[in-house]
């Protein structure tokens, strides 16, 4: 099941034109907090397809029954990209435990790369929902590695894959990488091109970059 | 047009379930940040019902076309217990102008009481989207002056009543004594009992106090 | 006792000169994350001035001493624009209790004016230690009647006064209106001139129209 | 230079109070909100510590003389319990850049073990000030490991080491293995005792499982 954000029409396509303008991608500050509130927005969604039990509630003059989360998710975003947008995610969902991957990109000499997870660090995931974010996919083999390795620590019950912007090449690649069944896609827009150096366009520049500064 | 958020279930009963426990509203910090993050998720499903405008953002890489709000709202709200969930309506729209005011029972003695604005302040809203929150409904009262008070700074375009908590008693007079037209009332959950004394029953309690300390 | 906190160079300065700055001003949510920003710094220096009680607290692994506050202090401020403001000093003192106030200055048809209270909400203050907060002090006149109106509340054990920007003569004129004992002044910094109009040069114009949008 | 920030009686003892109380725990939004604004406190120290320059700031009025920053700080931390005490920092010095290090204890056959840097990210520091922050420093050997990864990337003009907790036996360690100069220690609070498992006594825990949830 692929999901559109953008397609109908809420703020979060404010938030999305504000990270993608370069003039107001220059206050790291509104950059951050646009992509916490899309995380926000997005894990809010996400909950729409989320479990409920009734629970009674004593309150100061009488009972209500009100739904409560069956169970909280895993929340598990990408390094370090990942991190303001998984911010999001964590106060909306503020009793879930977390995962932390860094998948790297080993080139080889013929120009071609593998892919490597440098740190992994999170829950067991068996049984249990998997929500894992972040803010871009671009060839997608950071989101499918990061995948893999969360799947040596278990088998959820379902996975919510959650991007801001992916290139449409790198949805197919997902797609075809992964099962049909029991993964939701969640992404707030759909770039069209992606370069040869992997760039989605016209996309948003250097997510990474854009909230933490340049890399030495 | 009447939405109530908690029929689609989601994180936010479970935000409703903990403003109303009375061991969990212990924690001010809890209740007041539940009841701004409950703010920031009625604002972002009532900016699903405004219109946009498509904007070419110059990105690092290329021009993308994307929807930005036309116009942003006028966010109105009810001193003092409204102000954390109206922090989360302006977390969201953070480029709105703001509306407070103070409608106070003055009491007679027949035991009746009349309506009075103590304190308003808020630009002019000829023509523009009204969005006006507060906690709860007990009687109406409150909002239905707070709505006189603003109708008196121009006509707007659409009025947005948001409440978490509203009596069946309390809709059904602001119902009666405002027009059909033009109104959309975003409720999180209607509670069936009104007590002589106006609290609504299961309901929360005292917002204010809880959020601010009991007064005076 | 008067504190000048912009005296001790800090990273106060930089988000004073923010505040100030009429191109950053424009950016209303960075004009109020300023301002809370402040809030929170302004209380921690006052936090130090503050009682602490030895706590004996429980780790997972053993038994620590720890100082905690003896008893929380009652936050007030004005309305409008001290909100923002106050909310940082909420954010720190997260289990005080909380005041609001309405100044309201009455004009008369000789150019001069009263000061009336339009609203005020808060808790008994009798030996306990008030801290009131407004973003600016120009002639004084607004703090001078929102302390008056507190008084009627209790006498508190201690006064701070905090005030991010504050007029040499607005601080002469409650120095001479107030009782020099149990009265402490945190200023961010002080601005030699005051306009026949009331306005601080060279201030930074309306907080209240810089944080909320301006009034009808 | 040694700065142990509990001595001065503020709020600070508090919040250290809070994220070791067990009982205050377990609720994972408040103890990551006590590590944020402990971060948001020891910035706002250190900051004390650094240059600035006076800059003209056009008001609507006038011209004020306001002192900004010379320079902003890089803002390193150790993953992944770092981060929410890293997030105060960034909150305070919003335009920094950020290194994040992972630094990970290699076990061997003999029960000892060495350390390696799995993941490292960060800007070039060469002449600039780096701030590196974790919550607790239990033998220093993260810490001493993750500031010699930082100086592959230049020498910086100053180093502050920033933490909550640190054991005694931490600090000679840091101590003996670094330079005198050009260094300064921010502490909350130091514990005496260290067991053979290096768990600080009677410290907080582990403050990465109590943010973020046990790992696999």
């Amino acid at each position: 099941m692929i999901h559109i954000l953008s397609n109908g029409h809420s703020i979060l396509n404010q938030f999305i034109a504000e990270i993608r303008d370069s003039e107001v991608q220059r206050d790291s500050l509104r950059f951050r907090n646009n992509l916490e509130r899309l995380g926000f927005l997005f894990a809010y969604e996400i909950s729409k397809e989320m479990n409920y039990n009734d629970r009674e509630v004593a309150t100061e003059l009488g009972i209500a029954n009100v739904p409560v989360l069956s169970e909280y998710p895993v929340l598990a975003t990408i390094l370090r990209a990942g991190l303001p947008f998984h911010q999001g995610f964590l106060r909306l969902f503020d009793r879930a435990e977390n995962a932390f991957i860094r998948p790297f990109r080993k080139p080889h000499k013929d120009h071609t790369f593998s892919m490597n997870i440098e740190y992994a660090s999170g829950p067991g995931i068996d049984g249990r929902v998997l929500i894992i974010s972040d803010v871009m996919i671009a060839t997608g083999k950071s989101m499918l590695y990061s995948i893999k390795e969360m799947l040596t620590r278990g088998k959820p019950s379902h996975i919510h894959v959650a991007s801001i912007l992916s290139s449409a090449e790198g949805l197919d690649y997902l797609k075809k990488n992964l099962p049909d069944n029991g993964i939701s896609y969640w992404l707030g827009v759909i770039d069209e091109e992606l370069t040869a150096q992997a760039f989605i366009v016209p996309g948003l520049g250097d997510a990474g970059d854009l909230a933490f500064g340049k890399k030495f």
